[in-house]
């Protein structure tokens, strides 16, 4: 890999979606989400993200506009008749569950991601939470790719595992939680799940934490860095994909897989996933000057200084 | 504060009991605990511990041999009539939570800790976790306390506020978990947590989280150590007590209370501790080597050197 720099395109698939959203501190209606929406806006910041997804008629020139403001391509969001993707939920008291009160898949229902000729040779990937038989297309369509990152749940761990599995061999970074983690490997400790899920075929294996942080496991590597501490949690919606974003937007403007690399990647993932849960929907990741990054990139790599 | 060395004194006040276990993966009946036993037998890898306690008739010979084949003076182990302080517990599936079935305090309940004449120059102090009244009563006995560390619990928080409030600002290090930060504070997030509590009058502030690692709140001073990722949990029992003698057991022997001397001490509390959950009662941290407890050490460096 060559180092890719600031223009180093990223191929970003996921959902694009309308959150509705309660927690204890507020709510918001009809916000902006979806993973390729969180994880591309986060990416922007290290690399060129390309998004690709599918929106409904209700998705327009406003939405759209959140997406150029960043200097992100539109080009990969497709309008099609009817409407977006929506998901209604409300987080518990502790921010530590939430439940979903409405999942109207809409247009994602029949999601067949087409990626853009012009996108077709991007050489990093990062495959957003959608059906691993979809994922699979997606990397059959592409030309160039060097580093493929991946995202999951459990409901694919559950319903499509073997899919999953025969995906697996073709990722380069697989990014669950500790959750899917555990559910994927039959394992119970993350330690012992890490070493099963490495042996399913990804060169490396990144473990979400949620609050307390992330790890990265890979040949005879394992790092970790934990959350940035907040005062103020608004919305975890999307923390997750925005840590993906911009973990793996750090790794496509640095052009290479070393120890370095990842420890830079993990804190940078980090970072902007705190930015995300300051605020509703994307309001916390928009906008941002490479200062503020650099400052709570700073405070987050003192907390581990020993 | 002037380097002491592994013939630092620090004196260790706490439960002696006996500890009934059942976990998901075993169990074991009437075996050596209390937060005394534990914090002494981790500290003894650095400094020279004193417990300080209670013991019924029906602690012996065997049990006082675990203290002495750590090299730790039993002279502050008062034995009296009646029975050993017995708690039994039985943990979670998933090990995150457990209940308690039985708490029988015996000898404990009248505990009344009067300080050896030969401790009382301690300059290094562990308060374990009992009554803020009697901890209180144990500084009053102490003539050249230079560093006192101190634990509490829920109960204390809720039944002896103002005790503990008064105690606070002669303690140089609290030592807690984050639930407990959470309720004495009464802020919802840890951060905020640490910023009512270092108010409240300790210089220092520990928040344990248990498998997610330890922080340290201090004047300017932010640290995070994450806890020691292990295939096999045996007996999360003790572990935090664990935490702390082996914490403070660092910092007595350094003599010194600067910023990399505190990241040292974070990291040999939580080998320590990681030891100590591998294993049921005080099996896992008795008999170690240096070489051991500096390869655990090395390798959760590494985790977080970026």
């Amino acid at each position: 890999m060559n180092a890719g720099g600031r223009n180093e395109k990223l191929l970003i698939v996921g959902s694009v979606a309308f959150d509705s959203v309660e927690t204890p501190t507020g709510k918001v209606e009809m916000a902006m989400g979806g993973s390729a929406t969180f994880a591309s806006i986060a990416a922007s910041y290290w690399c060129r993200p390309l998004p690709v997804g599918v929106v409904g008629e209700d998705f327009g020139e406003p939405q759209l506009r959140r997406f150029t403001d960043q200097g992100i391509t539109t080009e990969g969001i497709e309008r099609v008749e009817g409407r977006t993707f929506h998901w209604r939920g409300r987080y518990h008291e502790d921010f530590k569950g939430r439940d979903t009160l409405e999942t109207a898949l809409n247009v994602f229902e029949s999601f067949d991601p087409v990626i853009p000729e012009a996108f077709r040779d991007s050489r990093y990937v990062l495959l957003g939470n959608i059906d691993p038989g979809l994922q699979m297309k997606v990397l059959d369509q592409l030309s160039a790719a060097e580093l493929v990152a991946m995202d999951t749940m459990n409901l694919w761990i559950d319903i499509a595992r073997d899919a999953l599995l025969e995906l697996l061999p073709r990722v380069d970074i697989l990014i669950i939680n500790d959750e899917e983690a555990i559910q994927l490997s039959g394992s119970s400790s993350v330690l012992g799940a890490a070493q099963k899920i490495l042996e399913m075929g990804p060169r490396y294996l990144v473990i979400k934490r949620g609050e307390y942080g992330a790890l990265l496991f890979g040949p005879d590597l394992c790092l970790f860095v934990p959350a940035v501490l907040l005062e103020t949690v608004v919305d975890p919606t999307g923390a997750g994909d925005c840590f993906a974003g911009g973990f793996v937007g750090r790794l496509a403007s640095a052009g290479k897989l070393d120890r370095n690399t990842f420890g830079s990647a993990l804190v940078d993932g980090t970072v902007i996933a705190s930015y995300s849960v300051e605020a509703f929907s994307v309001d916390g990741i928009c906008g941002l000057t490479d200062d503020r990054i650099a400052g709570r990139r700073s405070s987050l790599e003192r907390m581990i200084r020993l």
